[in-house]
């Protein structure tokens, strides 16, 4: 078995986490959860999503959020925008990465956006011709990749076809999501393995939710294939508001502890990231879903 | 990598979960458990300790538990024994398995049992004696393989030297436990690996608490190395009574999840699993500790 031996973390609490958690909190709330990320070494902070204020109440303050952020040296701050409107709302408080997103499932495509995989992406083709003019970062975002609610097995050529897509219209970093939490270590490696003969596995992220607690396992399974990126949630926030009884991504700190553990550099203070989860809990008023976080509380 | 075609579950809720749950139960509702654990296709169910009432009030009704529960054909139902006393009374009401116990911490010992993990071994040869000419089998329980809360690192010398004691003394199995929960996959695995130099991997199982969430990945190393004995506990029951902030024992819902998931059979069947494990946590007062039951249960 060989593993990178550096890992970067995306950390999508502040988008991810916060806009599937029922409590909105306000927006300097927002930012000093951000701020405190970027005090901890995290070097890639998701930070919110200009998505309608209509569809993620949550997010409504996207705009004084980004502008309000300490934007600190060599770390990047990318957003999620669904189309060029949000792109250019992105763009007028200053963001310099955006992400864009579909799902490797037609049928989660079709429920939710009411459109095939196809037309998911050429939706995005405005924006990603602007971002290419405008030289800002585009990240993709493949979700349902090892199982969807509405369709259930997602078939790997799919994920291959659409994660290739992403990344030949420019995407420099394609994250591959198991949404519903589905997944088990050999599917998750097959899936990564297929992928990674179409796209330089550098370009790939893994994106894990817990939802039945086979995020940690099916990440070692995706680093022992080469995945040096790996997207994870503070305190574990958030969930999957199209899956019942789904819970949020993989804590942030039991992923940094696991890696630091195996000599895998994540450049993270962990204490500081753990004080940080402990208090956005309390801010949302809920119990950190982190396993390391709870231990060092005691 | 290559994994074992299949795995046999070592369920240690009745005893390991429910001693270090604060609630007593009554003796009808763990005979009523084990029956239940029996029935999902389990083929080794720890039943009880005959250990002190004092020490472990929880399981002072050992002897009355242990004659109730149905003895199914092919099901083995070990219980811990301290001492040759515990072994006698565990012998009346007709216990066929005995587990033994020791630490590969030396400051663990000397905390716990005022004993050198040479003299905790010493003490059960009357036992292991005793057992050998009874035709009893015995398993040998190793704590502390990836840490200690009193010395910290324990080295992996300690762990071969103590697995391989218990090994050469007769017991036909020797489960290695991370008890604090600590360990992380390339820690377990080297460890593992070192065992399986001097005992055969065939007499090994892995025991590892989830406080740290790190249980499946660790497992999933270990399974990489040839380990086919896995213990847990369902619904995740117990914790570390000399821990703080312990978590109990890896979920075996979560377990079974993860191997049925790889294609690696356990002959357990799921849902009755999940549904025994909400089942005995309504009994406990908790929630599960299960993220497949909760997932489950929506």
């Amino acid at each position: 078995m060989s593993t990178p031996s550096a890992v970067r973390i995306v950390e999508v609490g502040a988008r991810d986490g916060l806009q599937n958690e029922k409590t909105i909190i306000p927006a300097a709330t927002k930012i000093e959860l951000i701020d405190r990320l970027s005090a901890t070494g995290l070097r890639t902070i998701e930070a919110t999503s200009f998505v309608s204020p209509k569809w993620v109440p949550q997010l409504a303050d996207a705009a004084e959020v980004f502008a309000g952020i300490a934007k600190r040296e060599g770390v990047a701050y990318p957003v999620l925008v669904p189309n060029l409107q949000g792109y250019e709302r992105a763009r007028e408080v200053g963001a310099r990465e955006v992400a864009i997103f579909t799902a490797a499932s037609e049928a989660f495509n079709r429920k939710n956006i009411n459109a095939s995989i196809d037309e998911s992406i050429e939706r995005f083709l405005p924006v990603l011709e602007r971002a290419a003019a405008d030289g800002v970062r585009v990240r993709g975002y493949v979700s349902t990749v090892l199982g969807c609610p509405y369709q259930g097995d997602v078939p790997v050529a799919d994920v291959v076809r659409v994660a290739r897509r992403l990344h030949d219209l420019g995407c420099y970093e394609v994250s591959l999501g198991d949404t519903i939490g589905i997944g088990t270590p050999l599917k998750a490696r097959a899936m990564l393995r297929a992928v990674a003969g179409e796209v330089p596995v550098d370009a790939l992220a893994v994106h894990f939710h817990d939802t039945r607690g086979q995020a940690l396992a099916n990440i070692l399974a995706c680093l022992e294939e080469g995945v040096s990126v790996v997207d994870s949630s503070v305190s574990g926030t958030g969930g999957c508001p199209y899956a019942k009884g789904a819970t949020g991504n993989v804590a942030s700190e039991d992923v940094v502890y696991m890696l630091e553990g195996m000599g895998i550099a994540t450049g993270i203070d962990l204490p500081a990231l753990i004080a940080t989860g402990l208090w956005i809990s309390e801010q949302l008023g809920r119990a950190t879903s982190s396993r390391v976080a709870r231990a060092a509380v005691g």
